[in-house]
């Protein structure tokens, strides 16, 4: 039996919920399913909080009453084929789903490294699956010593919560410091200093050439031949799309970044539409393909997608990632939106560079008043803001988008110091230091 | 003997550091003094804190280092008159002071309202006076009792040190909620709410006709004759700008809301700038003055004025004020910039209101994880933001500059949903929830 829907997204996750619930919203009148594998979607960001901070994989659901409530129709179900020209797909069930449009939001999955012994049992991913996330978690808490192949931010998270649980943990990075995707040197050299200070063991600019043991995993052995035991390894050395019903779709597909899609979300087939991390992303400031893959931009390319399915009803383009990005370590939050400064110096970009430090409570001697870093980076011809990286307390986690709105504004430095801005004792710093207009008064002061 | 600067700055608060700050970083080879009464002066908006948050007045200090290091003079004294054609000011000391150019930044003071009994002894105000404020925090602390008349941000926030002091505490506002001038009766109810969770007695639309006592206040009598005991009385019904310099110097002053300036700063009188409380600011979205005063504002005027003393270097006017504000009660923040829906209504303006709710970390289950809230307030013809309320956690405080940046940048609903932000499960909401986007999307749905 063949049900037909308006809209079909396959995908359950940020990009899918937020196309699906959007498209529902924008079409009230057109009908909308979401198709899924999984029974239960965890939270994706959330996946690294399940070993300390959140008390079982449960807790970090997504309920399926947020789709169901919106009138969205869920089918949980895994997509065998998609015959773009019937406008249908098969399910493994052998059902048949019909479609008007379709968004495909198949998301990403683990790099597996050319590592000697990486098949061995005891090296463990961090997958976006119930299961599987249930077992890692068993394991990982009923291990002595980790070893975490890849410093970037899951690999980070991973690590600051396995500090939290009491584990022995040792983080390998190939490049000279963590987080090298997001964060410049010294503040991937501070995240390097926290989870130190925490007991961690950070290498950096490692190669790791085994995983050696027996048939189960017993640690790494480095190139150099520096070996380090270990009950478990967990790999975190990035995600690649999961582009495999793209590619028996005959979409156009780049072979390292995923679906190719237009600014919105329109694949090269007619009446198919591809959010989040199963697509091609470019940086909008640089043109380049960006690796990073976040569940915010899947969910504001789901929100794209969702809009404009039935013909261009806004402007809404996607711009390309301007790769605002949050974490946290230790209880210090780090951040960053557009260009780094290493990455502005590789495009030959030639540029200013404003810092100011600050607590973030006035007067800093208030209870829980954390320090407060913001680093701006400006193209030095314009005076246009092209990036920023800043830590601290968790307000960080919102100043990020204060300095990701005015990137995406194309604010320049002498427009950010015309701005009002709100400061309060318990939850910024003094009106006098507040460090965004006092890191862009730097770089003015730097540029003459 | 006469001393000559090439800058002069009265006033040793917010709005006179840092336009002292500025003009010493805008030009360097200029001399820049900043004259102030008071031996030691206090961080403005942290005076509530120094009731229990902070241990002592001394914790709540702005450093001299701040200026003396960056090569701002300090003079410590009282300016008797200002002659504006000599360029020179008179001290108490009988000394005299040159300047070229001259900005005041003489603050306001608290209101004293017309009530029968307000002079009797136990009536306190809130002063940003070191030997007063030192008085006022002995006596409230060794009080058990203790009214407080007015339900702006100072009296709230005296009201919540006093809470946490353990105090007996009643609250009195004439409008109908707290917080009136930045906040929707919604918001103001919250906070109300808030403070009588914790014990305080809140009353709104009351008027206070009588504090009662013999020569010592022992409380106050509301119209309709109602007595509320108290041994010790609060006032805080608002600040007048202090303008008794201004007046002796013949500087054109609204006798309400104070030294009237240009988009620069500048006052009627040549090379006499104005900046802070003691300045008529007008509302940049309805061009009404604007009674809130607040430190941030004072800043950026300072930072206004220092930029621009020695002919206009960069088109930094001063577009009005956009009133970006924010406070805390009982650990929740409260926060508003721009056009309340109060306000909106009152000027006649046709507007659109969207709403949205979520967790400030994602899964909401993660230890420490509160609820924030946004309403959005777009004006409906243009479909421009106006205005923001919100509530929720420390990170509140940066999404209202988050917001404020959207306001002055009179971005539109259409806009703000195709911008990119950053989440984290620790430090924000989920990219599905995210109550920026989702409030912008709520109002989208009103319009239609």
């Amino acid at each position: 039996m063949l049900k037909k829907f308006d809209v079909v997204v396959i995908g359950g996750s940020a990009g899918g919920i937020t196309a699906a619930l959007t498209a529902k919203a924008a079409y009230p009148h057109k009908s909308v399913a979401l198709v899924r594998r999984e029974q239960r979607v965890l939270v994706p960001c959330g996946i690294p909080y399940v070993l300390a901070s959140l008390e079982s994989v449960d807790q970090n659901l997504i309920p399926d009453a947020m789709l169901t409530q919106a009138g969205v129709e869920l089918i949980v179900g895994t997509v065998l084929d998609v015959d773009t020209s019937a406008h249908n797909l098969t399910l493994d069930s052998g059902e048949e789903v019909g479609y008007e449009k379709l968004i495909l939001a198949t998301g990403s999955v683990p790099v597996v490294p050319d590592i000697a012994g990486i098949d061995k049992d005891g090296v463990l991913y961090v997958k976006k699956d119930y299961q599987y996330l249930t077992m890692t978690r068993e394991r990982l808490l009923s291990a002595a010593k980790i070893v975490i192949i890849g410093g970037g931010f899951i690999g980070v998270e991973v690590a600051d919560e396995l500090l939290r649980a009491g584990k022995d943990v040792t983080i390998l990075e190939k490049n000279d410091w963590l987080l090298p995707t997001a964060l410049d040197k010294e503040f991937g050299t501070h995240v390097a200093d926290i989870l130190t200070s925490r007991g961690a063991r950070v290498l950096t600019g490692v190669d790791v050439e085994a995983v050696i043991g027996d048939d189960r995993a017993a640690g790494v052995r480095l190139a150099g031949g520096q070996e380090i035991p270990a009950d478990a390894v967990v790999v975190s050395v990035g995600y690649r799309p999961n582009v495999d019903l793209a590619v028996k779709m005959n979409l156009q597909v780049h072979p390292r970044f995923g679906i190719v899609v237009d600014e919105y979300m329109r694949t090269s087939t007619q009446d198919v539409f591809a959010v989040g991390d199963c697509t091609a992303k470019r940086s909008f400031l640089t043109g380049d393909y960006s690796p990073l893959m976040l569940a915010s931009t899947a969910a504001h390319q789901g929100r794209i997608a969702g809009m404009n399915l039935f013909g261009i009803r806004t402007v809404k383009e996607f711009i390309g990632s301007v790769s605002a990005f949050s974490t946290e370590v230790g209880g210090v939050a780090f951040a960053s939106v557009g260009l780094g400064e290493d990455r502005a110096r590789s495009i030959g970009m030639e540029y200013l560079v404003g810092r100011a430090e600050s607590a973030d409570k006035h007067p800093g001697k208030l209870p829980g008043a954390m320090k407060q870093t913001v680093k701006l980076i400006f193209a030095r011809s314009s005076g246009v803001l092209v990036g920023a990286q800043l830590s601290g307390g968790q307000s960080v986690g919102e100043m990020v988008n204060e300095l990701a709105v005015m990137v995406q504004k194309r604010m320049t430095v002498e427009e950010i110091l015309a701005l009002q801005f709100s400061t309060h004792p318990m939850l910024s710093a003094s009106p006098i230091a507040y460090p965004v207009v006092n890191a862009a008064l730097n770089a003015l002061k730097a540029g003459k």
